[in-house]
């Protein structure tokens, strides 16, 4: 459970509440279920539209996954590469087989199976890329959708204070109407601003910066893959998957996997 | 027929005469048949101004697609270029020519033609580079229509407004006129608003996403037909492809395809 | 004369001046000289610091392109390439020289100067890819134009509408003058909307596409010439230009030019 | 003096007085030190947070360069670096040191003295690329500043109108001093909105052609200095630059330094 | 301490506080800490949800840097590289070792230490390259930060006033409050415009021109290691640093660099 989206909405949410609370009217006024109910299905009336169904349907999914943790860690997954590494040197590639079997990661359990099938450098590192490049695409494709919704609602709550407006505008002639009627017709906008800036603008932020970990972890698995199959000593292979690192996070990984390179190398 | 983009449109506007009829007055104030005028026809004007009139008679057929399934299936398409592998394999890439008369992708039919002729490699994959790169230009040309469309209408809504509005106050000595005046006026914005947000945006970005597929088809058509040119393994050339596919997806089409890849490997 | 051009033009704006008919007013109060100055000029104004002079300038002759035919099409350019082709596979490179004559593009003129000059064949392509890259240079400036004028007439319409909004609210005591101040204050903001959205922004589109077009028919060109230098035979250059074409297009110029090559090859 | 410049600076602002005084109110209301003070000062306080000191006090003199015409001509360029090809061919690279002494531009002397030494021709190409890339890089800095300014004028302008806004609504209770209270307000908006579009933003886009134009030169003189280092023909350096110049202002370069190079070639 | 950064911000914001008093109503009407909170709460919460929560809790590091001076002078570090090139000349690359201990930059060092290793130059390369990239990556996301923030703080002040109104118009039976209920309404925007244009934009500005600098600085110490290694004269190695430079430092490092580059050259 990633603590920092939920508390982030929940705390954002409780603020905008005790906002409306201090003007002393209560949230009555400030629900609107026919105004909710214009934001919400125009977006998404439009969205489907615009998103052949099965991927449309597939949005819970992925506003679900801004609430979880992500499952790879850098550095366990560097320690793993390494003590692969290690095994290669000692036992060669195709001892690599058995120690395959405990990698949860596909995309890592995948790029072991080719190198013990013998397969062509070239070929590993085109279908690892061509694969990685999908996974980038697909996760661009999610961040789309979110930021397809954060466009949409903002416009779809004006479309409803335009309405709004002009039933407000055609009655004016009942003086102590307006101020609610314009109140109503406002809400529109609030609730569209309210969703795109809190609901669906951050969370596609927060899919940008995953995304952007979990492609430097295909990348460093690559990398580490290729060398692995070069035969390359584990302590270089150290130092070039180190580079993929913030220097603060390298030493939590130097000191063991040094050591049992270092014996190795 | 695409049900997403239908139902979206459908009850897109549903829901917007609903919320509508929720104020009480009636579909009637919301619909001004000069304003409507105004926005459509400014929009289009402008419209035919930007675009060859060539392309800009074409825009119907372009909207009309996005209404439409696409034809292809990756799953079939990979299907259909193994099971050429390996009659390839079998028989030689003469005996591609057979297979190809039940080709429908026109794309896929002139590689085979071109490998069937005999072309060198070189001039094969650089043929169909240029078609692809030329179809994914023709999509972007398409949806530039649409995204234009989608900038012009809230234009010509804002521009509208603005007539309405100098009317209105030109006219404030009668009080009574000024909210239905002003009423009227804020519809071309609403026109607008609607029209880019419902019609234009949407749809764009659907045609968006179906071009994105169509590329990666083509580029399996490439790539298969490359391998296949080449004289590879079906088994390897299934390997390649399915780095094209999302993860489940790549399920689908396994079975088959590689129990035949693999009798022929 | 680009009939989609100026039909756009005259029927977008009969369409405007029919909006403001149907208020009942007259055009009357839609025009008012000092504010169109006000807009037109401070546009203008801002325009002349932008450009150097000779290029700002320049303007009324970019702007008038949009209202005249391409003069290139595709099909004749990829015959006469064709009838080049055959001419060099019939009677050598140097026999080009006569069939140059009544070429009329100066950039295909060009190169096939340079191939009968016996020029080496990567300085060709570099001549007429450097050449070509101005020529796009050169169209994306002129398109700049357009835009930066687009961008420049709704800002100068706001300052207009400003700097008459603060004139009527420092003569609020008067409240009969207060609408048609206000009115008056609007139109810079509805000239300047007008300008962008009908005459610069549209125009700035056309050329746009009518600039892809061009470099596509350069590009044409320059694939035509390397491959006619080559000595390939003109069924493969003819093979090769089609893929520059969308598939409507092909079919019109294959019968004559393909029978001559074929005839040829 | 590049007069557009001035020009189009002193004939918007006279402009915008005449559309000023036409409102029959004098010059007086539109001029309220303290808004130009708000605007001005927050504007260049935010500036000077956005940019290191150094580079924030340099904007005086890249304000001034567009009052200023570029110094070089490519037509003389072109004829310097031809005369350059002629005295190479003549007398040998060395003899380049005595005609470098006149030569006034630095980047264009460097590459001769580069060319002097007998520097490899590699080396030579790396050093001015890589000079002229921090050129292009300085100059962008140089027009983001102006940008950076034109960007934050307007968001001033609308802070000062805030400002205003809560004053004049904070004493509703004086209807006679709404309206003034107002346009003083709304002043600080049409002083951000002017001081974009009349001073920063198209002065950018001036720099911005200026340093197009002088990257075509840099790049002119290092294609020439290459191939006079490489002992090329002069007639085909000049024909070689001369895709660089758009069509018309080839002619004007063309009768001298063909003749010259005619008689060298 | 960056006195820019400071003095812009407490010159940009006693100049603002200067324009609220000049109203004559004290700071008090402008100072609303409900409104205060909705902006910033609701902006942090945004914040929050975008960003992990380690990343999102190091936005004050951030910050701070924006204070602070950079700590690398291009020309020391020129001065350093040509300094070590000299005694790599004189003495062998092992004799770098030595000089290796009193260099402070991180990466500097560790592109020395590489070399000392005795690395293949293509790995030293592309290990630097890789690390810099990722500073690069880095910086830019610490930016992003900043624009996250600048752009959500108007939407929520937008939100503020939007829930502002809505109070104010339901309850227009009481005129008296009309005014004093808009103003604080309009409060939230106010807020959130001065936090965007005055804290974060301005300050993601400074950090992206710091970043550029210090990337420079990487290049150009990658670029002198490459040299060092590769055995290059120093009084070479000088001439390709200086490239990197604006003309006007080159000279603060040319004198004595160069003397002691003449006389090992």
């Amino acid at each position: 459970m990633d603590i920092a989206t939920l508390g982030g909405l929940v705390g954002g949410l409780a603020l905008i509440a005790w906002g409306i609370l201090a003007n002393g009217l209560g949230l009555g006024p400030y629900i609107d279920p026919p105004s909710i109910i214009i934001v919400i299905g125009g977006t998404f009336a439009a969205f489907f539209i615009a998103y052949p169904l099965p991927k449309a349907l597939g949005i819970g999914g992925i506003y679900g996954k801004s609430f979880k943790n992500p499952v790879n860690d850098t550095a366990t997954i560097i320690a793993k590469i390494l003590e692969l590494a290690n095994t290669a040197r000692r036992e060669g590639l195709l001892a690599l087989e058995e120690g395959a079997g405990d990698i949860e990661d596909a995309f890592l359990k995948k790029g072991v199976g080719l190198i013990v099938d013998g397969t062509d450098p070239e070929l590993v590192k085109s279908i690892l890329d061509t694969e990685m490049s999908f996974i980038s695409e697909r996760h661009s494709e999610s961040r789309g959708m979110l930021d397809t919704l954060g466009a949409l609602a903002p416009a779809f709550g004006m479309v409803g204070t335009l309405i709004g407006l002009v039933a407000m505008l055609q009655q004016l002639d009942d003086p102590s109407s307006i101020g609610p009627s314009m109140a109503v017709a406002l809400l529109t906008t609030f609730y569209g601003s309210l969703m795109a800036n809190m609901f669906f603008i951050p969370v596609s932020k927060k899919l940008e910066i995953r995304s952007n970990e979990e492609l430097i972890i295909k990348e460093i698995m690559i990398e580490g893959l290729l060398s692995i199959q070069a035969g390359e000593n584990p302590r270089i292979i150290e130092e070039k998957l180190k580079a993929f690192l913030p220097p603060k996070v390298r030493e939590s990984i130097s000191p063991t996997a040094g050591a049992e390179a270092g014996a190795e190398g």
